[in-house]
């Protein structure tokens, strides 16, 4: 049984992995799907109520009954690299490829449809709500005076996009912005907002999730930093992310998060108040992991990589596993 | 309770839902997202575990706890009217009100993320298999070969673009078309190719389902027709659509297949053979219904209307509804 990895040729994070897969004698395929019909190539055939058929990477064929897993990690965009790109030939082998994967019974990290909702930053808040995480006050408007009364009842506020990352090329992260409670709100007629109640933080946690495992992180803010840096992934740094203990209710809530998000892979952002309660700000699904295992010497390369070969420990236990056992 | 209809203005078949609802004094409020930020506006407060919030359509507003279904019909692009539009202010507008949307409680026609899932032809054939439909045997290859061996077991052949239509500017219907069983197949390695065994029809079976009620049209194949006129919505048509009746088998797995894809309207296509075989061929989402509602006089947008506004009765029965009662 395969495990099957779609992502781009330069892909370090997915390499950890993959050495990882290789050390547990578990078969892997890299494929990127840019390189369909011009050194992948793909077949399956509908008849008698089963679906049956192959894939080919560099003259390297697997079954499609083979796959015991599909790790979708960076994939290119489908037939990218094909000798006559075009609209309709990536269309046409996107749905192709996925469309084959999909009939398979093959365990997903992530499931396309999964991946594809799990961006909507509002269906997150509801989700985290519905899942008992704390969720500070957040206003989404194109009413000023709506803004105007949100920032009256929580004068200190954030603005962030409501859909991610500024769709230029290359797409351009916005950073999560401090707003004076007095700021004119007019403009938010032109476009929806999004305005949230910014927690007072002493910490910044990741909470790394690999099917049922909880790899928490933790990172001290600087006692002596400036309130307006807000964004993480913007201020200066100063502490490195250390283990942490992920707290029991929190646990549970992110399980039923993941659970009713159907993911078996999720990036959580939270902020740390002074009295030590954990704010659900995000759910990355294709977040990054490898600055957290650099500096936490957490295994989580190792969990993915033993979630994909499908072995049971990484599954039934919501423990955290600041140091895990090598795969 | 309102029912919420996302259409562009110009939307004859909405109107004749809208017709309906206004009989039954059921609330409606009909909202093109392309307004947004010019004509509609929208707010939501996430705050204490529960979101709050309005939709504001022409100066009218509606509470978004007060909707009792969406019916996602023929939307524009969010924000395309809006006074500075862009693809920036298109995702905003797109996240925020499909996400708000998603945190209501009310029942969709259909769900965004069934609505996009079931447009994926080769995830159609699998869901149909699993759901007992009969399938031509059909296969999807890259592989010439595999292309040539299908064709010496199922010489009566046509092809169909993997994806649906084309996309272009307007968007074009892809014909299917026959192909000769000693046609060159060495193209298919420049691009993923669908070939299906040729039922030879004696009719065309329109099904559309409503909720859990079937309404099943019929159309005469013209027994003088070139077998090269393959797909009916290209052919030359001699006979009009007919109410008929659904076998009892293919009732019940149409219904297992809406289950399984969490649709609430689908539009089914089968090919009738000479044996009275329903061979599965499609299920639309967004299907047409105007034509077969013309022909056969079945009340297809009242069945709607009364699934939208929740009636019990459009639940629970698997019945034909040939000829329903009004509204």
């Amino acid at each position: 049984m395969t495990v099957l990895i779609l992502t781009s040729e330069e892909d370090v994070t997915a390499d950890m992995v993959v050495l990882r897969l290789g050390e547990a004698d578990v078969p892997v395929v890299r494929l990127d799907p840019a390189d369909l019909t011009n050194g992948v190539s793909l077949s399956g055939e509908y008849a008698q109520g089963a679906c049956e058929g192959q894939l080919s990477v560099g003259g390297r064929r697997v079954s499609l009954s083979g796959l015991r897993s599909v790790w979708v990690r960076r994939p290119g965009v489908a037939a990218a690299r094909a000798a006559q790109p075009s609209a309709w030939l990536t269309e046409e082998s996107a749905q192709a490829l996925y469309g084959l994967l999909r009939g398979t019974d093959a365990r997903w990290m992530n499931h396309p449809d999964a991946a594809r909702r799990a961006r909507h930053k509002p269906w997150q808040l509801r989700l985290a709500q519905h899942s008992g995480l704390p969720v500070p006050a957040t206003l989404i408007t194109t009413f000023p005076q709506a803004a105007r009364e949100f920032a009256e009842r929580f004068p200190d506020l954030v603005v962030k996009p409501v859909s991610g990352a500024h769709p230029q090329e290359p797409p351009r992260t916005v950073p999560t912005s401090r707003v004076a409670p007095d700021a004119d709100f007019s403009a938010v007629a032109f476009g929806p907002t999004l305005l949230q109640r910014r927690v007072a933080k002493r910490a910044d946690i990741r909470l790394t999730v690999v099917g049922d495992r909880l790899l928490a992180a933790r990172k001290s803010a600087d006692p002596h930093a400036h309130p307006d840096d807000v964004d993480v992934r913007f201020a200066p740094s100063v502490s490195p992310w250390l283990p942490a203990q992920t707290p029991a209710r929190i646990a549970e809530a992110v399980l039923r998060y993941m659970r009713g998000a159907e993911l078996s892979y999720g990036a959580f952002d939270f902020a740390e108040d002074a009295d030590g309660v954990w704010w659900f700000l995000e759910c990355n699904q294709s977040g990054q992991f490898g600055f957290v295992e650099m500096d936490t010497g957490q295994p989580i390369a190792a969990t993915i990589a033993r979630w994909l070969a499908g072995d049971e420990d990484t599954r039934g236990t919501s423990a955290d596993d600041a140091r895990g056992t090598a795969l």
